[in-house]
Order: structure tokens, then sequence, then C-alpha cells
């Protein structure tokens, strides 16, 4: 019988598990990083996601908001809907990813093949965060594909893989 | 060899790995029972997620609907929209931190450290959840920050943890 | 000690978990179908993700954009709509059930009983996929509470199991 913990501790020996491993909390940090982004983004232009959230306006009459949004609404709502269509974009992509590369372990691919993969993913939406913040295309669209190669990549191995189960 | 099964039977073993599946499965049981709740707020307002949904008024002129929104129309939506924005809330939180919690239990911490962080994070979104529905603030953010102090926390451990692989 | 890789050889072994995998796989495979789906509505109904992602028009004066969008407005919208919402209604659902399913497995149920769950649910979600692009009611709602069954006793059982545990 095998001691308590023993079988966790062997799971991280296997090197393509570590890769996963690590590579997911990478990327999966990336998305938290965006998800607080959004929250910081809230606050600077003063849109609450929820009505209880709006602040009284100060009583000094001559006190003017620090970022106020009558006559930029408009910029301000685009700024705030830009990053949180950007964690949308996280939240359909990278959990999914994140469960199909542990079953791409499972298939037991070569070290220097995951790796490759999850770095290729890794870099890839993190240059596509950068640049959907900063508006800029096409190179949005490239590293939107630079990160769904890999990512059609192990799913065409994973099906492969399954139906020869 | 082993026998089939004995090896996932060993990992419920792990205390920690026990403890994982248990705040796990609480935690995913209230985010379903939130989006039940979205479903049965929707049948009372009559606000149907798509087009075909909409039910032909009835034939006797004088029947009103149990819950008409000619004129509460505002209000019913901002009641729709309250639970469907807690929903994705959860959506947005709760499965990245299952997944992040199971590479938790890989860097082996304690029993005692790791179930107060499970348990701190249930009762922290449970409460959250409560609060949200019913408008409270400031302790829908008090509560979410009580549920976001271990999320944060296994985050910056999993970092370290890592980068020392 | 044990050879790398062995461990995780080991688990597909076991019949329940590679089930598991393999019904996993092919319903993650429809969710990212149905994604890729809304990518191509949205080119075929011109309706981009994003400001920046709007083509300049032709300097052609005669020459007409191949779907025009200018009098059917709301149809596109309705259209893109559409397979958005189905998008998410997948999110909601479908990685809930896998992480969930994952430790279902762990409970050991027999493979026959578990293999029923995963099928109906697989039946379920792509017949209701199917019926939410053709926009047909009462089918829509018929197969949901097909997958749904499924959902909801895996649930049951694993609250049952970790109340247990």
């Amino acid at each position: 019988m095998m001691a308590d913990g023993l079988l966790l501790e062997t799971l991280l020996e296997d090197p393509v598990f570590s890769a996963f491993v690590f590579y997911s909390v990478m990327i999966l940090t990336k998305m938290v990083l965006v998800q607080s982004w959004t929250t910081v983004i809230r606050f600077q232009y003063r849109v609450p996601a929820l009505p209880e959230d709006y602040q009284k306006p100060s009583k000094d009459p001559d006190a003017k908001p620090k970022t106020g949004y009558s006559d930029l609404e408009g910029r301000y709502q685009e700024n705030v809907q830009r990053v949180r269509r950007l964690h949308l974009n996280d939240m359909e992509n990278i959990p999914v990813f994140v469960i199909l590369s542990f079953f791409y372990v499972l298939t037991r691919p070569s070290l220097t093949v995951a790796v490759w993969h999850f770095r290729f993913y890794l870099v890839g939406r993190v240059l596509h965060s950068i640049v959907y913040l900063l508006a800029l295309q096409p190179h949005r669209t490239i590293f939107y594909i630079l990160a769904h190669i890999p990512f059609v990549s192990i799913l065409l191995q994973l099906i492969y893989f399954v139906l020869n189960l």
C-alpha cells in the first residue's frame, strides 16, 4: 500500500505532466490578470457592475469627479467593453484548453512536442491580449491564430486518440 | 500490475485530495443552484431566453397574465439581469478556482492550510451570492474579497511552486 | 519506484476513466464546433466582434457588399445572437459537466451506468445544439432536459458521495 500523497507526487515526476502544470498555471494567471484589469478599468471610468455601486455625487458643488463621463460616455463604455470582451474571450478559450491539455498529457506525447504546443499557446494568448487592448489589427487575428494552431492540433490528436481507445 | 480502479481509489486516500473533491462539489453545487434560479426567475417574470419561447396571449380577453410586464418591464429586467450577472460572475471565478485547486493539491499543502483555503472560498462565495441577489452593499464587496483572499493565496503559491519546478 | 508515465498510462487502463476521457473529448469537440460556427456566422453577416474589424467600403461605387446589412440588420443580429447564445449556454454547462464527471469517476460507478450517463448527455447536448440553431420548440426544451437528467443525477450522486467521504 502506498503512503498518502506519494501518488500525487509521482504525477509531477512525469515531465510532460509537470510542463502541463507549469503552462496551465501561467495561462490561468494571465486570465486572472485580465479579470483584475477589468475591475481597475471599471473603477477608473466609474462604470459599476451593478446599480447599488453608483456613488452619490460630492456635496461640494464645485468638486469635479476625477473622471467624469458626461461628455465622454461613449469612449468610456468602449474601453470597459473592450476589456470585458477580452475576458469573455479568455473564458471561452482558456479553461477548455487547460482541460483538453490534461487529456492530451494522457496520450503520452513526447516532451518536446508537448512543450512547444503549450509554449505557442501561452505566447499567442499573451500577445493576443496585449494587442486586443491596444485595438491593433491585423495583429489580433494573427496572434489569435498563433494560439489557435496548438489548440486545434491538440484537439485533433485527442479525437484520433479517443477513437482508437 | 495494478488492478483496475485501484489507482483512482488511492487518490481519495489522500486527505488533501479528498478535501479538494468535497469542497469542489460543494461550490459547483452552489453554482448550479444559481443557474437553476436563473431559470426560475425567467419563468416568474416571463423573460424568455429566445424569441420562440414567448407564449401567445390567452384567448380570453379578460384574462390577465400572472405576472404581466407591460408597466413593470424595467424592474423585471433588473431582476433577471441580477441573477444572470451573478451566474456570469460564478462562471468567471468558480471553474478557474476548481482547476487551480487541483494544481494546488499537487503542491502538497498541509491538510489544515488547504482546508481553510477551501472553506473560506466556499463560505465567501455562498454569502456573496446571497447578498448579490439582495443587492446589499458594501456586504457584496466584503464577501467577494473574503473569497478572493484564498483564491489569490492559492494562485501566488502556485506561481512560486511552478517557477521552482 | 515507478517509471515516468507509467502512472498516467495506468489511469487509462481503468475502463470508466477511459469512457470519461472519450465522452469529454467528444462533448468539448461539439462545443469548439459551435464556437467556430460563431466565427463563420460573424463573417457571413459581417457582424464583427470589435470596431476595428469593420472593413472600409469598396472604392467601386457600384460594388455591393456580398451580404449587406442595411435593411436586414435586425435579422442578421438575431442570427448572430442565436449562435452566440448557444455558445454561452455551452460554456455554462459543458465545462462544469466535464469537471463533475471527473469527480464522478472517483466514486467508482459501474461502467455501464457511467457510460449511459455520458452517452445521454452527449446525445442530448448535440440534439439541443441542432434544434437551438433551428429555433425549434418544444424540441429545444426536451433535449435540454434529456441532457440535464444525467447532469443532475451525477451531481446528486456526488453530493451523497462527498457527504459520506
